[in-house]
């Protein structure tokens, strides 16, 4: 099972008034997630764009388990759940990357969609390699 | 029932490569809402933080409809769902300003807790409030 | 003398740990502003863009006097400095509607390109709206 | 002469709807290039605010010379300018990290302050740090 795993730093301004990072920037960090994992996987988002396919979040969910502050570093795992013929789902752990304490974890689900908006299947090579990555795949 | 409305412009940096507002900009617009719902049930939130209270976000989930663009204008409907006696689960519709054409919606779950982090109830008069403005207390 | 002036009220994430907005907002309230502007000449910023004009910044400044905070009003005020063939220069001041206090100002300057990036000259029209509205024809 | 130099790549909301990054996120990436330069002073800015130190943005300019794109890496080399009783002045060169070209440059001025926003001399020590790390220091 391919889980992509990308350290990330956190910046001053995803800091709130609390002083912890502000929720709306997990989404972010899921995305950072996502992107290096399709990467690993030979297939980076930004080449599948100029080929003329989208990947538009449809639905998002988070749960926020312990604050991350400033200058801390996090480490997010983006792990691929399921595969259709227009439609990915991934899942994401974010953890301190001093303790290894779970932070928050979430998920994305995603259309894939033509330059239109209008859904469109992923190429079979594609869905073959997420398919491949993910977890049915194999166990933790 | 009360539900806090709340209209916003697109801001040119809220949209994304797409051409459409960026996904992870709708917690912030529903953070908009609810703020203007707290505000009129006489509980503005910045208050509730002087006087040691503070409501981070433990959980939060979205479902995205139909894109928005740049200067368009949406129209963010707030309700409280439920309240506890530490927490309390806020509701979200955002709508196309023009056609009302629903967009998004989505949900934030939130712990009450003191300036510690450690998770305290609410005071009574601020928990019957919410209580008051809640669903259960009405009907569409 | 044409002066865009906006109202906008700090949201909870624009607010670093220091508890005031990061500096990096205001560039954000200084676009607002502007967009306000061109909408009130009757020239839209998104109605350039679907017709082919962009305006990306090419300079910016910022001084920062006093501290906003969350939920705070300001008040953002644009002016056009100058305005050349395929050149303008913008100004804003952002003050706290409460008190009227400056709290910040600063500038932009915006080259105008075609689709592909490249210089191009901004439509004689749309150049006389802009230096009707400058600095030069009037004064405070 | 030090001159931190830290290397980013462009998340997907940090583009806007021209598909080049939005100027606003400049300073932010300015930030965490000073972040590293203190951290490699010894002087880890987190440090300083939980010593009571906080050294808010009085000034900030940039200028824009070519696009970046998403996913696009870019390097960040952060130099001190100048260092007063109670202000540092810094400078950045944002480069593309593939072809090396100069895509943006700024400076920001901060103040230093205490817990309450009023100005204080930095302790001589830090003050000390800055200077030999100035440019005033070496020559490239």
């Amino acid at each position: 099972m391919t889980r992509g795993r990308v350290r990330i730093r956190v910046r001053y301004p995803e800091v709130d008034g609390m002083g912890v990072v502000h929720h709306s920037h997990y989404p972010v960090w899921f995305e950072v997630g996502r992107t290096e994992l399709m990467r690993e996987l030979g297939e980076p988002y930004a080449a599948l764009e100029a080929a003329g396919l989208f990947m538009p979040v449809v639905e998002m969910g988070a749960r926020y388990r312990v604050p991350v502050l400033y200058d801390e570093e996090v480490d997010v795992e983006t792990r691929i759940d399921s595969v259709g013929g227009a439609t990915v789902r991934f899942s994401y752990r974010v953890s301190r990357a001093d303790a290894g304490v779970l932070a928050a974890e979430g998920f994305t689900v995603h259309a894939s969609v033509g330059r239109d908006g209008a859904p469109v299947r992923m190429p079979a090579p594609l869905r073959e390699k997420l398919r491949a990555a993910s977890r049915s795949e194999g166990s933790r």
